[in-house]
C-alpha cells in the first residue's frame, strides 16, 4: 500500500507465464500492434508512434530526453517534487541548458506560472511530471500544451505515477510526449515503458535518423543531423522496429510485452472512467480514515492525486519503526518520502489491484492497532468508520 | 529453433507469475542479493559488482560503454560479425575515438592480431563480444585478458548469446566486465541483462560517482569526474541501488529478477559443465543432421559457438520462403543472418530449454519434408540418421 510498485493484477501475473514467441513471429509482431492500439485508448491520442520501451518508466524519460534533446538545447523543467529533479537531471545528461521553475512541495503550478517561464526561457522543450509520487501532488496539465505550442515549444509529460487511475487526455491536452509505467494504477510490474509520441515530435526526430551498419542496406534513407547519444534509446530506431520495417534492434522483450498488453487490456475492460472513479473513491476512504487516526494530510488536498495521500508523520512517534512494524507483523507496505520529506511524511496509496474496500479497511486497522500501541492519541474505530461512511455515500 | 529468442524453461515462466513485493521489501532485497550471489557462479568470478540491467542485453552493453567511456577515450573493438559493428556503434556514440580490426564473417582473431592492435592502438578499453549469432563464431577468450592488462587495457565481453553454452570464465580470463541476457542458452526471455565488473573495472568508474539530487544527503561522498552521459545506465548509481545503502534508482522490474533468478537456478541445477556438454552435443547432432540434408555449414566450425550452427541457403531455393513455410506448417522459426549473410545462410539453434533430442529430430524432419517440396536435392532419412549416429556414439 506504498507509492508503487504494487500487488499486480491476478490476471497480469497470469499473462506472463505465457510462452513465449520469436520476436519476428506473426504472434508476436501480431501482439506488437495490438498493444499499440490498446495503449493510444489508454492514452487517448491517435498518434501512431505509441511504443513499448523495455526498461523501467525511467527507460521511457530517458528515451523520450535524449533523443528529442541535442546538446545546448533549452529545456524548462517545472519542478514540484522529486521526480522533476530527476527530468532536470537527465536532461542536462543530455546536454542541454536546463532551465527550472520550482514550488514548494505540496504545491502546483498555474497556468500564469508556466507561461511567465516560457516567455523567460523560450525552450525548445518543456518537461514535467504529471503526479509527483513524492508530494502525491497532481499538476493540472488542461492548456500547458497550448502555451508551449504558442511559444514554439514541444511538452513532454511524466505521468507514470498519474495514469490510470487520473484523466490523462493525450490529443485534447496537446501533449507531444508521454512516457509511463506499469507499476501504480496500471497494476503492472516495473519493467515496460509505454511511450506515445506526436507527429510533430517524432518529425523534429528524423533529421537524426539512422540505421546501424550491418542491418543497413544500400538505399535506406538516413538523416544527416547530430547522432542520437544513446543506441537503446535511439526512438527513430525503435519506432523502425515497431513500424513496418521491423529493423532489428533491441529483441523486445516478449514477457513485458504481455504484460504491457493485460494491463492495457484491464484498464479497458473495466473502462478509464471507471477506473478513475474507483481509484478516487479508494483514494477519499484512505484520506478520510487517516483522518480518523488523528493524522494531518501534506500538502494542496484540491490538486492531490486520487491514487496517493501523504500525512505528516505525528510527534513523538518514529516513523521508520512504524513502517517496520506495520511490514513485519501485518505485511503491508507504505512508503516514507525522498529529499525535503524524508522522514516527515508517510505516504499511503491505493492503486491499480490495491485500490479496494477490502485493502483500504485493512490497511487503516493495522495501522490503528501499530499506532496505538506506540502511544500516538486517537479514537478507537474512528478511522474505519471515516472511510466507510465514504463508501455508504458513494 | 533460431538464434534466439527462445523456448523458455517451463520453470522460469512460472516464476514470472510470482507474485510483486515493494522494492525495499526484505523478501525483495533478499531475492537481489541471492541473484547477485548466483550469477557470481554463472560467471565463474568473485565480482561483488554482480547485478543485472534492467533491459535487453544491448541495455547491458550500453550501461557498462556508456559508464566506462569519457569522450576521446581510446577503445578497440575486434570485429568478427553484426555485434561487434553493435559495440562499435555504441562506443562511438559514447564519445569514444574506436579503433577496429576485423577479420572475414567466419572466423576469429588470434592472439597475436589482438595483440598487434593493442600495441597500435593503445586503447583504455578493449570491446568484443564472445559469440557472435550472426556468424556462429566463438572468440577464444583465453589469453585476451592478460594481454590487455600488459597493453594497460581494460577488457570487456558481450557473452549474451555463448553464457550457459560455452565456458565462460571471468576470473580465469581475467575478464574485466562482462554483460549477458537471458534470451540464447540461459533459457530466459529477454528484458534483463547480468552483468558483472571486476574491482578494478568498478575502480575507474568510481571519480564519475554521482548520486541524484532528491536523494542526496549532506555528507554523501560524490567523484569530481565527468558526469555518465546516461542516467538509466550510470553503473555506480545502479551499484548503490544493489549494494548496502539501497539508494533509490530505477524500481528493479521484480518480474524479471524472478526471471534472471530462474535463469540461474535452472543452469547451476543442471551444473554448468552439464549443461555446456548438453549444448554440444546437440548442437554436433543438429549439424550432422544438416550435412545429412545436403546442406554446406558456414564458417570456421573449430571455432562454432555449441548452440548454434549456419547452412547456405541452396542454389534454386528462396530462403525466406523456405523459413516461412517451415514456420506456418511446422511451427518452427529458424533464422537467416544480417549484413553480409543475409538471404545467404540459414541459422539454426539448439539452445537452452529447445537443446533437446526430441527438437532436434523433430526439426530434421521438418525441414527434409520443405526441402523435399523444394526441389532441394538430398537423401531421405540421412539427417535423422546422421543425428542418431551422433546420439548413439554419445
Amino acid at each position: 500500500m506504498g507509492p508503487g510498485p504494487i500487488n499486480c493484477y491476478p490476471r497480469v501475473l497470469r499473462a506472463m507465464s505465457t510462452p513465449l514467441v520469436g520476436q519476428y513471429d506473426p504472434v508476436m509482431t501480431g501482439y506488437m500492434n495490438e498493444t499499440m492500439a490498446l495503449y493510444r485508448h489508454v492514452f487517448e491520442t491517435r498518434n501512431p508512434a505509441t511504443v513499448l520501451i523495455d526498461g523501467t518508466s525511467r527507460a521511457g524519460i530517458e528515451a523520450i530526453l535524449v533523443s528529442a534533446i541535442e546538446p545546448g538545447d533549452k529545456v524548462l523543467v517545472p519542478i514540484f517534487g522529486r521526480f522533476g529533479y530527476l527530468l532536470k537531471e537527465i536532461a542536462q545528461r543530455c546536454g542541454a541548458d536546463v532551465h527550472c521553475i520550482d514550488v514548494p512541495w505540496g504545491e502546483v503550478f498555474s497556468l500564469q506560472q508556466i507561461e511567465q517561464a516560457l516567455r523567460q526561457v523560450n525552450p525548445k522543450l518543456v518537461a514535467m511530471v504529471q503526479g509527483d509520487t513524492s508530494t502525491t501532488m497532481l499538476q493540472p496539465l488542461e492548456g500547458i500544451g497550448e502555451l508551449c505550442h504558442q511559444y514554439g515549444a514541444l511538452l513532454y509529460v511524466d505521468a507514470t505515477a498519474s495514469v490510470g487511475g487520473n484523466p490523462l487526455k493525450v490529443d485534447p491536452w496537446q501533449i507531444d510526449a508521454v512516457s509511463v509505467g506499469l507499476q501504480k494504477c496500471l497494476g503492472g510490474p516495473s519493467g515496460s515503458a509505454p511511450i506515445t509520441l506526436s507527429p510533430q515530435f517524432v518529425e523534429q526526430l528524423m533529421p537524426r535518423h539512422h540505421i546501424e551498419a550491418g542491418i543497413r542496406e544500400s538505399g535506406d534513407h538516413e538523416g544527416n543531423g547530430r547522432r542520437i547519444a544513446s543506441n537503446y534509446f535511439d526512438l527513430p530506431m525503435i519506432l523502425d522496429y515497431w513500424g513496418e520495417k521491423r529493423l532489428n534492434h533491441h529483441t523486445e522483450s516478449a514477457t513485458m510485452l504481455y504484460s504491457a498488453r493485460e494491463c492495457a487490456l484491464t484498464l479497458l475492460d473495466e473502462g478509464i472512467d471507471h477506473a478513475i472513479a474507483r481509484h478516487k473513491l479508494h483514494g477519499r476512504a484512505m484520506a478520510a480514515g487517516l483522518d480518523g487516526l488523528n493524522l494531518e494530510r501534506f500538502g494542496d488536498q484540491q490538486h492531490k492525486m486520487n491514487n496517493i495521500v501523504a500525512v505528516y508523520i505525528p510527534q513523538g512517534i518514529d516513523g521508520e519503526v512504524f513502517r517496520s512494524v506495520l511490514l513485519n507483523d501485518f505485511h503491508i507496505e507504505i512508503g516514507t518520502s525522498f529529499g525535503p520529506l524524508h522522514g516527515k511524511v508517510w505516504r499511503i496509496g491505493t492503486m491499480g489491484y490495491n485500490a479496494r474496500q477490502d485493502t483500504v479497511f485493512h490497511t487503516l486497522m493495522a495501522m490503528e492497532a501499530v499506532l496505538r500501541r506506540m502511544g500516538h492519541p486517537l479514537t478507537p474505530t474512528q478511522a474505519i468508520n471515516n472511510a466507510y461512511d465514504i463508501y455508504a455515500s458513494a
